[in-house]
């Protein structure tokens, strides 16, 4: 596929700040800037170098800025690409792009400059979703599993067990050509037992999925209890020592990351539960059904306790809890007002024990959390799913390799055992992009950010 | 004044992006980089070059970046300069920043850049400060003035008539020190000519700043009138054709245009007086003490009319904001429903005729609008004053000249006219910073925002 318009986008956020930059690709994009552009002639450049210099409008000087070039195939896109690193003003910016349009380039979709990287080649498809997924981690895992992706370990995870089905599905190819001589090109047991290796791997991809998901999209947590039994205060206690990597950077508001913390590297996210966190019982509150609802989103359920409730009354709370089967922990807040006797008590319920206020028990806390949701050893340079879209191409290949085993030593289905490898090599195919359909790209690549 | 630590910080707007610049600049800001940097050796590349590498803390890769090296003096700072372009996420901004400084840089103080610059000669400070005001630039004017004043029209201006000053002060401390043998080097009537040229200059600069001021912060308009004659729609047919230069770039939300508008290229800003829009009668909202005060900020006040009134009624209300002292303008509106009658009628009173919704008469308005606060032909490429600091400094000068001239003739005061021509010095030289003290400079580079 050849791009022969120009396209330009802002590819740094909205809003004033010290420099902006804005983005070209394309075969005119050096032409087009020198256009614009006093200063050195940047069509008689080296590629990577950099230029200072004026953008100017007719005589009107637009601004003062720098022109990184990129000339083709050493870019990003593997177009020619220009940076212009202007001032971060947003009229500047809308007058540069504008100058930019005038003089030939369009403005470019969203995510249609990774988009031009995978139709050139510089990437497979799950390499370029992975861009945006790494844009949008926001903890170390969800970060470690993006750029793992977008180097290529899923890609390559792939690779080598799709073109050994390609062998066999072209063997099968032949068998059908000589289908009158009945030859067997395909050998059938080293057939079963590479659909039964791909078979495992793809199982283990799938079932990677469910962690996968919650490092992307974080843990969703409830927490329940009484009112004024601590459940801010916990929040606070955690947030104290993390919100520095949630929030360090301003444009984070208050209001996002007090209900989302990053916990050893891994982002639970804690639903509002209005109807729940402010109701003394939990059972009546299951009564409500959009309570109901939103418990059963989460992961994990922590039930608060305080020194101000009996045993019996917290164990009855739990019983309700416990229909919901979703794991839950149950957590002893103000434990330095216990006194002796409700700490035996309490001892029976394999609860944890903290002291939100004092910050006490909280890193057991958080090791505890971990545990509850399998997280506790993650090993991100494993190759973990993290997208649905591939799920579901996983799940695909699946279905048409069960078909292929099952059909694996019957004669008389040759060609349904071709059709079978050839549907699982479409649907390995559609995760990197081997095989694509304008659909497809548009539903991956709209999601992208304009200037990516 | 020598910096020996390297800064660094965020430069791009925060937020999500396709891309974000973190800048460094120092004596080790190459070397930090190049600590953290898989790829090329950073610190044998030459100026102006842009490398593509891995920022790895440790083995762990944190991203794919493009290094920009700007080798000393070859920098906006005149110090070595690396811009690491990454992906614009939030946790790998702060994870590249954090590493960096944990090999030895430091967070950069708001505006700390572009005080470094100043502070190694790149540029005075008016023209730093103008760096502010570009970025902060909203519409052509206050983008054409801070331009100017960037590219060192104003200091330029100031320039020669401080070196003319000086030369006269060295003659009368001459003067003073051969006090005894009464010559005299400084030719007094050249003196009174010079202070008078350079009086002239001042005196014009600082009328310009009424002017500066309103480009660089927006015409003030209140925009009064019964309820239902038409405001909305009023500033939707002047918003749907400027929109475009105010909000095409994302982040800009509605809310917060809907009271700005450019017009002309200047910003008129529509001031939210709740207790005028809706209120029938003027005098009787005038009455009310805080809508009072909003109605003072105003530069112009627009009162909307439509067929419903009667021109006695009209007249009524216009003689309420007389006694403002404001301009004010006469709209109106749905003036496609007048009877011939107040057709005749109210062309007596010098009004403005549109039909907001069919959009007619809105370009006849734009003119108006821009007449009526002196800004239809204004010269943006005129030295004009937009900094009240500037304004005060300007203030101070002539003061000091004014003594000048009053003691000039008088042969007793030859260290009295010294003093003042040096207090003049003084003035004119903070403005472009020859003369600065920390304060001044903290005044200022604090309002910057982070990483310019």
């Amino acid at each position: 596929m050849n791009n022969q318009d120009t396209i330009i986008a802002l590819s740094t956020p909205a809003g004033s700040g010290a420099i902006g930059v804005i983005r070209l690709s394309g075969p005119d994009a050096i032409n087009l800037t020198n256009q614009v552009f006093s200063g050195k002639d940047l069509t008689a450049q080296a590629s990577h170098t950099l230029h200072f210099g004026l953008v100017k409008d007719g005589d009107a000087i637009v601004d003062e800025v720098v022109a990184g070039l990129f000339v083709a195939p050493k870019s990003y896109t593997k177009e020619h690409v220009v940076e212009i690193s202007c001032h971060g003003s947003n009229y500047i910016i809308q007058q540069i792009i504008n100058l930019l349009i005038s003089k030939g380039a369009r403005a470019a979709k969203p995510g249609e400059f990774t988009l031009r990287a995978f139709l050139n080649g510089a990437f497979d498809l799950s390499q370029a979703e992975a861009v945006a997924d790494l844009i949008a981690s926001n903890s170390k895992a969800s970060h470690d599993v993006a750029m793992q992706q977008m180097r290529g370990g899923f890609a390559n995870e792939l690779k080598g067990l799709r073109e050994q089905l390609i062998h066999f599905a072209s063997m099968i190819e032949l068998e059908l050509d000589f289908a009158e001589e009945d030859v067997e090109f395909a050998n059938r047991e080293q057939l079963r037992n590479l659909v039964n290796k791909i078979n495992h791997v793809l199982h283990r991809l799938i079932a990677s999925f469910e962690l996968g998901n919650v490092i992307k999209n974080g843990v969703p947590v409830v927490i329940a209890g009484k009112p004024n039994v601590g459940k801010s205060t916990l929040l606070n206690a955690l947030l104290n020592e993390e919100r520095a990597i949630v929030s360090d950077i301003a444009g984070t508001t208050r209001d996002t990351i007090e209900d989302e913390l990053n916990i050893g590297g891994i982002v639970f996210r804690f639903i509002d539960t209005a109807g729940i966190r402010d109701t003394a019982d939990i059972i009546e509150a299951l009564g409500v059904e959009r309570t109901l609802e939103k418990m059963k989103l989460a992961k994990l359920i922590i039930y608060m306790a305080d020194a101000s409730q009996t045993l019996h009354e917290i164990e009855e709370q739990v019983r309700g809890l416990a229909q919901l089967e979703i794991p839950y922990l149950i957590l002893i807040n103000k434990a330095d007002l216990l006194s002796p006797q409700q700490r035996d008590e309490f001892a029976k319920l394999n609860a944890v024990f903290i002291a939100a206020k004092d910050k006490l028990g909280i890193d057991e806390l958080k090791e505890t959390l971990l545990e509850q949701v399998n997280l506790h050893h993650i090993n991100t340079s494993e190759t973990m799913v993290t997208n649905i879209r591939h799920v579901e191409a996983l799940k695909q290949t699946e279905n048409a390799l069960q078909r292929v085993l099952n059909n694996v030593d019957n004669p008389v289905t040759s060609d349904f055992l071709a059709m079978d490898i050839k549907q699982a090599l479409y649907y390995l195919g559609e995760i990197t992009g081997t095989v694509t359909t304008d659909d497809l790209l548009e539903n991956i690549f709209t999601k992208f950010c304009i200037g990516k």
